[in-house]
């Protein structure tokens, strides 16, 4: 008959791969029953319901078990964790005596760069701000909230299951220039994994990424939303001490109709909208050298005097510096644009 | 004193700005009290618990309250509604002995567009995928269920506010050539209003337009999902007998790495992947007709691979056709790459 201990031991090898961390700390495995005939059975309590990576958890677990000497089959039974216990394994306890995290923390502003349409281009230009601040000597982080599509691991080439947990919280990763980022894609072992959420868990998560993460000192915390108005803005816009937010949007009518729909949710939660970039506003052929406005006529003057601010950059379509974003390369960009107008958010020593 | 019934008749002048209809018929109006001195007192429940629209909705009902003779003075609460509540003001009750929907519905085949990410043309491809079928006779739908982006309306030139409830059930908007449409701007006044909903609200606007909406006989049913593998996309899988899914993207790497997450949520749940469609491959200069891969090379072949599909479509970036689109002229759109794969998804007479 295999032991209690062993068959924890065996279990702690076997990896939640959306988490990265083993289904024994993760408080995942419950009613351990060993029969006298060598069966096994437990219950693995799942983050949540529909999770797709559970046949591969438990494959993996019974692969852990039945390797065991002793053991003759093993019964594994799902349930969903409550909320309390999904509070316990994405929450970060804290060692008593230890100075807490918002004794650590000190942000100067927190930005947040916004569209409500997708595919306009938020994340890269929340890395090329990023960037030139950083080149300016702030000391600067990036909260991803696109929680399902998160971009910015992939822009700085950061790789896959690079948070890591301390007494004080998570510790963000960071840049080779030195920039601190926490993403959804760093809890991941592979990027492309898919995070299948609902909402409440993406406002929990974003929630978790700015009180538990051990930011430390920061002149300016950006914001990356995801596109929408829905559960991940909203729990930005209630947890964090917003200074404002940056516009971003292409010269489509579709998408500024959609960003109006931004603007006008800010202006209703008296959040203030710091100013509007305009980004894929032309491609300039590198045979003539002609500008094509590719994507129509801009509307970044009318959607901000509708956010009662200015237009902050009209910004080129750009295929190096894309390619640049594409090899991970984000530090190595040059924006003349950004790199100026990034001097407004430069927050005095 | 004023008359109980005076004040409900003012109040039914009174419209809920984000969903049409007002006060009175939405059941938002309770615990009516008159003062024998002319003082006014109800408790509007709201929809949603931080609705932006609260001031203006409650300064409205003011205004029309105070101007009945008299009334001496206006006292205004909130509440939110409860569940049940929600789902009387959203759902559509049905009249007895009237036959029921799901006798009135016969939708031959349901396939969704999807990307994962944002911004890589998912709503073009939806609307002309829509009126290529429909140019070969078939009855077709879209059920937009971008609800806090939405865009098929535009698409397609339809008013905000084109819904209309009938006993039995919603009956959707319809385009010129005669495409059925619901979507949540077609709920809106105003198309720039933002929804500003959390998940559960969104899932469940979802499962409406397709339970409590009189389709009718379709050969086809689309449907144009958000960004993201959140509530959106969780909703269209569980509650709509999806026959498959249509990936869309684009060369960047970074589309890549998110539909890729597309593919193995779809994967892990079982859902077919029909096809996959390449948006914005390239831009063909007017004046020396080179092709130029603005986005990069393409990653279709290898997000197919990994799908077990095909690749159906390589698009070019087209400023003609995505004018037409930002002007609601899609069904004047002329893709014929579209026009020809659509013939793979007509279903016999």
């Amino acid at each position: 008959m295999p032991l209690n201990n062993d068959i924890i031991h065996a279990l702690r090898q076997v990896i939640d791969p959306e988490i990265g961390r083993n289904l024994v700390d993760l408080n995942m495995i419950h009613d351990l029953q060993i029969g006298a005939d060598g069966r096994v059975g437990f219950t693995i309590a799942l983050t949540v319901a529909a999770c797709p990576l559970r046949d591969q958890m438990a494959g993996d677990a019974r692969a852990a078990v039945v390797a065991l000497e002793g053991v003759t089959g093993v019964d594994i039974k799902f349930r969903t964790m409550n909320e309390a216990e999904r509070k316990a394994v994405f929450g970060l306890s804290q060692a008593p005596g230890l100075p807490q995290l918002k004794q650590l923390n000190q942000v100067q502003q927190v930005i947040a760069i916004m569209s409500g349409k997708g595919g306009v281009g938020k994340s890269l230009v929340t890395a090329a701000l990023a960037v030139s601040l950083r080149r300016q000597g702030q000391k600067v982080g990036i909260l991803d909230a696109d929680v399902t599509g998160p971009s910015i691991p992939r822009l700085f080439g950061l790789a896959s299951g690079g948070l890591r947990a301390s007494d004080q919280g998570m510790l963000p990763a960071t840049t080779k220039k030195g920039i601190k980022v926490v993403s959804a894609n760093l809890l991941l072992k592979e990027e492309d994994t898919p995070i299948v959420w609902r909402g409440p868990m993406i406002a929990g998560a974003i929630k978790q990424f700015w009180t538990d993460t051990l930011w430390g000192r920061l002149d300016t915390l950006l914001v990356d939303l995801p596109p929408g108005t829905a559960d991940a803005a909203i729990a930005v816009i209630q947890n964090l001490p917003l200074k404002g937010v940056i516009l971003v949007t292409t010269p489509q009518e579709l998408a500024a109709m959609v960003v109006r729909k931004a603007v006008y949710m800010l202006r209703d939660l008296k959040v203030p909208i710091l100013g509007v970039i305009e980004n894929m506003s032309y491609f300039r052929c590198p045979e003539t050298n002609h500008q094509h406005a590719i994507f129509g006529p801009s509307h970044a003057e009318e959607i901000a005097a509708a956010a009662g601010t200015t237009v902050w950059a009209h910004l080129p379509i750009n295929p190096e510096q894309a390619a640049l974003c594409d090899a991970g390369r984000a530090e190595d960009l040059d924006l003349p644009e950004l790199q100026v107008l990034s001097t407004r958010l430069v927050v005095a020593a």
